[in-house]
């Protein structure tokens, strides 16, 4: 693990949904860039002293030479150095597991997805929500043609924890080190992923209002945009992270013509269908009949957590040899980055429709 | 009344919410253009038979002249006729409560407001969702500053009903009878002025994406539209007639600094109000402390029909010589054609921004 | 209408809806026992002078000898005097229709119902909520076979406006005027009569905890019971009036061997059916494939009052000479004196079971 | 860990829990009394061969000689064996964290407690429910007094995975492994706990019906009862697992003179607080204000997992000195076998109430 000391909160949930799986082990990491508490908190999670680094390009050449090396690298440092560090364990052989954003421009992004084009399933993407069983439910719901040809998808991504003037976004508010895309990079990229994972379309072009609605701060807090797909499939995003009384209200929902389909990951167990008829249907993970993988039977909650412990066992199943098709790729940490330059550029002229080159 | 033969919807929804209040009785009407079916309409009523006309102009000369004529004229006729037949009664000097949407083209709309812009307070219009309780207590709410400085408006209302290529749309899916505005005339303007009616804002410009989802029809069936504010508050709108799933999905969430507010009105009874420290609180019509009128007491349930007829009763006040504000205006009725005007604008080109002068 | 002067909650409850039946009109009154208070309802409520009585029998009286005499009489007195207004209207030819509970005691009851057993549908009971369309609706699906042979039959009606020491209680409080029953005539009825009314089944015992909650009150305030039923069916019945924070809580829940169905009045307007699969399904009224009667389209909320309604549009019928074999009768309205008496009775006996007589 | 092989679903949920904690190691186990099946399960959770044991009389003699013996043994075979197992490592010193229901009958669970009834905190029971988040809050909350004097508990845990009449219920539905209690046992002893945590109040007596409602079966399926507490505060509280359609249907309402809660345990996230005002109030896990533990930010679900490794967390945090007060003791588990005691008591005597001594 490169970042990640103890207090972050990403850090934590990367270990935790780790155990989970009850197939991961913390073997070495560099968790923070000030060597003390690099150290410090790889001794408190036991870390053999010899596999607590300092620095990562030295963590990524003893680890690779060591015969019982880490098999896979977790980047969970702040967005602008998720590319450097994942170049240097590629480039020494280690598949890499990194949060989203990928980086903070597109530039970068293309440049390394360039260079790395070829690592193909060796390099994954942290997009955490892709896990929820019923997401996958909704996926495969989709794919089988339940919903009919779709008509609108409609996403939004809303939390308010930098709702006040004083908040504490950290690097996250700060352009140099949290990119310019402030709260379209932080969760538009997980709304925007969801939308394209779960229909299997692909956005062809965006027009966006991107605000910065908490006087005095330097990146957008709050868009809202409409989204255009090739078979004429329309759709709306709108994210805020100063939507008052939002925790984490991001919530799908899919419209066919055969049925409309709704998820909320606040109360991720369901899945409610409605059909033209009027009635709808409540479908629960680990009900009869859904196929979505589940590690409780129905009626026990399971939560994040367990969402993010899916992508480790996909994680887990890849690095045994086994496919896992699900796992988010470079491929869409890419296309999350032009989502997030495509929104900036509506959003500088005026909603002008800007289209997304797939 | 002029139209609402039995069978017409609108016709009866009248009648019952007239009834309802206990303060009317339908003693006149031109039930339908053709003579038989607004006779043996007007006998199945049990009007006068004196009082049963076949056409309007008849009806208002003859009733505006009988000492105990008409105090009020009730317009649920198509909306191409609504303009014509208003002005009528008007003229005669007879008050008019008329459905909306005022009626089909903006021009005709000005023509009629600039002519009749002195009869005030003499038209009402039939926005009918402003007249629940949780609605009016919303607006409390907002002007109390309860919700703080707004942020954001978000309206949305969701049909299936003409989802079916083959939906019984009738007069409304036909330019000539319906006008061009399609569901944005139909269904829009209800949305549109709930949002400025709850917030006691003016919406100053809209971006909007206007569709015909379901092929070879002839108006609108789904909208999707981005709305701004003169103090910088954002909004978004959608209105859909082929969202499946969707009875009479009207619903409105209104962000503020200090509070946010949620209605639908699928469940018209409360209001949830969501704070910035994570609680939420769910407010219910008739309870202590709420100051909107209540024909029931808490946990009976009023619905669409004692809605309107809250609009029946604000009418009967305004005709008693009392004061009734909220009652919607000739004035909303012009703003609503305004509205339908700039969406179709807008979307017919690539979803500009259009200005709303207010 | 003997009873309901203004401002007595029921009185205009039934004006109301009869009202919204648009078959009835309100044209003679005894509306208090008070001279004064009765003649100034009545003129309030613009009847004839001379059909506005002074008491009872003479209405009754007088209204049989007139040709364009009331045809049917709405008892809304207390409770104390439901029966002897009864009898001379019936003994007057005259059908009744009379709020529940039917009396005070059970040998006043059977008295009556030995007496006027053969004026059979010409007596009916206003058990209100056996009106909402989703209530018959549940009938319909478990008359079908859609839940399978039932287990288990879960009534509850909570309440909390005699929560305070300090409620004003009225009549209801007082044993000589409302009886000893209090919560259980003046809801239990209600919740009992539902249970059997939807499930088509007739409990045969119940054992009983019977409370007065709040210190000094001199009937029962909350009572929860056990259910037995003849072919092993069991279930549980809860009503308080004292359960904070509940408005008019009356809900059901009903479990088969091939679903469970559930119910709840503050939320009429939809059945939720849930299956061994672990699915469940929203049906809803006015929705494709529903039979129950309603007068609004999906999604336009009816309530309490289209209910109350649906209860007159079956009187308007029987009295129009068609079949209303939903409508609560005399015997239903003795059966709840059944009910509260041997309630009454196992709360004093510490919970025994007492049998209930079919 | 002793019992728990493979594909026991508690056995993996357990390890789950502990490894959530990141406090926990699984270093030496008797996963089944079959010695094959032990030892391969051993193998494939990777403990070292040596700590592998086939029963476990052997592994408590040599893990207590051990200098780095294990610290706390789980206990998670079928409830015949949970008391012969504890003793055996309670009597080599080691602690003790023992399954429910603590065993099959209420001499063997008072035996067993008189004999360790010093051993104090060194058991612990996996009275799973009281470790959620918001249940703890509700627990602060009334001890607080924001409910002010408590009327009534009401109870229900409602599951059908037994509801056909062929469900693969294994031992639990074997009287001589799972123990007479069936429903009452499995589950009814997780609800009764829950409403004495939660509350504070200790049920002093109970009246049950107590029924097998799939033919054929040996112990009860379904069990209905009125509580009794020492302050005059009643209650209800019903067990199903033949309730078509609920998964995990564990829900805790509790009335107070000021306030009541509602807790689901398939929205652990939420309180809902109602008030006699008739508003009430959402309280969500992590938001301002709440003081029960999180593992995870507001918005972010917790479910089943965290809520076990809370009480591990506990456990961890005994193990190492500190207190951990809301642990579930040896005494709770002696108080669920007086609960299921009661229970089948009073419903083979029709009802009658049976004191539960404290």
């Amino acid at each position: 693990m490169i970042g990640g000391a103890l207090g972050a909160f990403m850090g934590d949930v990367h270990r935790r949904a780790m155990a989970l799986t009850g197939r991961f082990a913390l073997t070495a990491a560099c968790l923070s860039g000030h060597p003390e508490t690099a150290r410090a908190a790889g001794t408190a999670l036991r870390l053999d002293p010899d596999r607590i680094y300092d620095d990562w390009a030295t963590m990524a050449r003893t680890e690779a030479a060591r015969p019982d090396g880490i098999r896979l690298a977790i980047i969970v440092t702040p967005n602008y150095l998720h590319l450097p560090v994942a170049a240097i364990f590629l480039d020494a052989g280690i598949p890499v597991f990194c949060e989203k954003p990928l980086t903070n421009t597109l530039p970068e992004a293309e440049d390394f997805a360039a260079r790395f084009a070829m690592s193909g399933d060796r390099m994954a993407l942290a997009y955490t929500y892709s896990g929820y069983s019923m997401v996958r439910e909704a996926r495969t719901l989709i794919r089988s043609g339940r919903l009919g040809p779709l008509r609108s998808i409609q996403a939004e991504y809303l939390q308010d924890w930098l709702g006040a003037s004083d908040a504490p976004g950290g690097w996250r508010l700060d352009p140099a080190k949290g990119g310019p895309g402030g709260c379209l990079a932080d969760i538009g990229t997980h709304a925007f992923h969801l939308a394209e994972f779960v229909t299997g379309l692909r956005c062809n072009a965006l027009s966006a209002r991107v605000s910065r609605l908490v006087p005095g701060r330097e990146v957008p807090d709050d868009a809202q945009m409409q989204l255009r797909f090739p078979g004429g499939e329309t759709g709306g995003l709108w994210v805020s992270q100063v939507a008052t009384g939002c925790g984490n209200g991001l919530r799908l929902r899919i419209f066919g013509e055969k049925a409309s389909l709704e998820w909320a990951q606040e109360r991720p167990e369901d899945l409610i269908l409605s059909f033209p008829d009027g009635h709808s249907e409540r479908i629960v993970r680990g009900a009869t009949g859904v196929t979505a993988p589940s590690l409780l039977p129905r009626g026990h909650p399971e939560g994040y957590l367990e969402a993010f412990a899916r992508l480790y066992t996909d994680l887990a199943d890849r690095i045994e040899g086994r496919p896992a098709p699900l796992l988010p790729t470079l491929a869409d940490g890419l296309r999350g980055q032009h989502f997030v330059a495509a929104a900036l550029t509506s959003g500088a002229a005026d909603g002008a429709w800007i289209s997304l080159t797939p």
